[in-house]
């Protein structure tokens, strides 16, 4: 295992993973770290974890050893610990100590597949807020229509002001550009009409300031629920409370779907003769679609980069999220963002900053 | 076409029909309007619209000219008129006076495919609110994994105290039951957990309330956005803006699936032989979850009963937004929301309806 000290060089991307939190951890943290470091040459790991239950499967992970630091962390987060309890009982954890990684400069970003509450709670508290940032939030994406769309909060601030929503937007810009790669940004407010009369104030003021400020990324005004699937645009801005909703109504949905798309292959004699002449097209059409291409939530808006992976996910699912946070390092979203906030005029914004703390 | 003054038998239905609204109008409501007779033998109508273009529309339909009695409007709604300007101006629009007969008992409920806003306004503004009710909702249901669920405010109230989701519970439970024939309906609040102390003060309220009342079906907790299309409820209770973004996520999602499904069986030789076999099997997919099998959005809350039909939905989806209206009168909803309402302690909920309004 790499020696202590994590001195990193130039282009050495060192993560820190919470080796304890998901369903299926600590093999599948251990094994999608594996998976992860045949895909980016330059990344190591500090991996926190219980030392006895941890160090056999790195061992059984071949080539892996000599990329990850293994840390003892006596404790692990549970599913259904408290976020308000765990902050302050939790310091023994292997999330509170993934995090703490970061925030001693000695990785330069967490992956964990934990109690999403109780990682954001941490990484609040732990990292602290960018400069400039009222209101972190946690963005994702997920395929359309026309390619993958990010859409954020999605559960981190259930109320939200126009300047959570404009910074909302600015994160988001910055998403789609570091992790999806996308050049000029498309932004869409959600709202539940195109029209400039609808909503709520909050929706009304932060689609007047995207209007009138010079942000990057190009803010095309309200979207709706079934702009989101279509991929009408490359983010989508809302509250915490909508946002959660809205994606878990779409990850149902599919889920719906493809459910009546096997009974119906199921329900005749001939409709299975048919599947098994489209099984290849289906295949392809299941790997396109697969949630695992499209694992890890970010938590924008922190001073370090935090990565939330699905609880439920596998190795492959688990090495897409430190992926994510691997894109996030090598193309700095996070100077990037602190640019483009500093880049606001103070005076636009602050006062609503200081009215909204 | 029966005679004036609408004398209606004891089994006897009225429904007034916009003759105007929808992308299709004024065909599409003048064939579903036969197409609901076959349904419904008791049913008869009054077609309000431009009698120029509606009679000959009405004469082309072998056995609907008995049972319709044409009355000119002049004017229509257009989609693009704001509701705050047409309730003022449209006095002489189609959509008016087919309201306007059911506040007159000369119908028994109205059904209109035209301008959603518009016809919200002008229902509460002819019609009135149901006593009891503080503030009426839109109503609809869609297939689920387990059958049917109805959702509830899909719009008409973007923010809601904790009193306005109580009455909504009440009211989707009428829907349920009258509409869907579910004799228990199991209601559920959309959030974005299932733990208690999720959600706003509204939220929590109103769980509290479902929980002590003595109220009309199974009330059941928190439900979060996957939970929709599950059909964990049979009710799901929300906000205007929640509901309006979840429901066109959901339509949107489901979209989304059936066009990668269609391009999947495109995408090869095999694949398209594949199709030639499950073709059936599909239609009959296609058939189940057809979107005009679900049409027909209720304002629930007001003194009658007044149906939206989706504004691009054809003659057969009209006439189900017609057999939506029928089922309400015929099962007699408005009777059993009142009776509802009025079980309801007066002192457990009047001060908070002061408060909110």
């Amino acid at each position: 295992m790499f020696g202590g000290g994590a001195d990193r060089l130039s282009d050495q991307i060192t993560i820190a993973l919470d080796a304890m939190g998901g369903d299926d951890a600590p093999q599948i943290v251990v094994a999608g770290a594996n998976i992860a470091r045949r895909r980016n040459p330059d990344v190591k790991f500090l991996l926190y974890g219980n030392e006895e239950d941890v160090a056999p499967l790195v061992a059984r992970q071949r080539g892996l050893d000599e990329l990850v630091e293994l840390r003892h962390a006596p404790e692990k987060v549970e599913a259904d610990d408290k976020p308000s309890q765990i902050v302050r009982s939790g310091h023994e954890t292997s999330m509170w100590k993934a995090i703490e990684a970061v925030k001693k400069g000695e990785a330069d970003g967490i992956v964990s597949a934990g109690n999403t509450g109780a990682l954001l709670a941490m990484a609040m508290l732990i990292l602290r807020r960018l400069e400039g940032i009222d209101r972190p939030a946690i963005a994702s994406f997920f395929p359309t229509l026309r390619g993958e769309t990010v859409m954020l909060d999605l559960g981190a601030n259930i109320r939200c002001d126009a300047r959570n929503l404009v910074e909302f937007a600015i994160m988001g810009e910055v998403f789609a550009r570091t992790i999806l790669g996308i050049t000029n940004p498309t932004i869409g407010l959600l709202n539940v009409g195109e029209e400039e009369t609808k909503g709520n104030d909050a929706l009304k003021d932060a689609a007047n300031l995207l209007r009138e400020l010079d942000l990057p990324g190009e803010f095309v005004g309200f979207v709706e629920g079934d702009d989101i699937p279509a991929g009408a645009v490359d983010v989508v801005v809302t509250d915490g409370f909508t946002g959660n909703v809205a994606l878990k109504t779409a990850e149902g949905t599919a889920k719906l779907i493809n459910a009546f798309v096997r009974e119906t292959f199921r329900n005749s004699f001939w409709a299975k003769i048919g599947y098994v002449f489209a099984k290849r097209s289906f295949d392809k059409l299941r790997s396109r679609s697969d949630p695992r291409r499209y694992n890890g939530a970010v938590f924008l808006g922190l001073n370090g980069v935090c990565v939330k992976s699905h609880g439920g996910t596998d190795a492959v699912g688990f090495a897409t999220a430190i992926g994510v946070a691997i894109d996030m390092i090598k193309y700095d979203g996070n100077a990037l963002l602190k640019s483009n906030i500093e880049r606001l005029d103070p005076d636009m914004l602050r006062p609503r900053a200081a009215a909204a703390s």
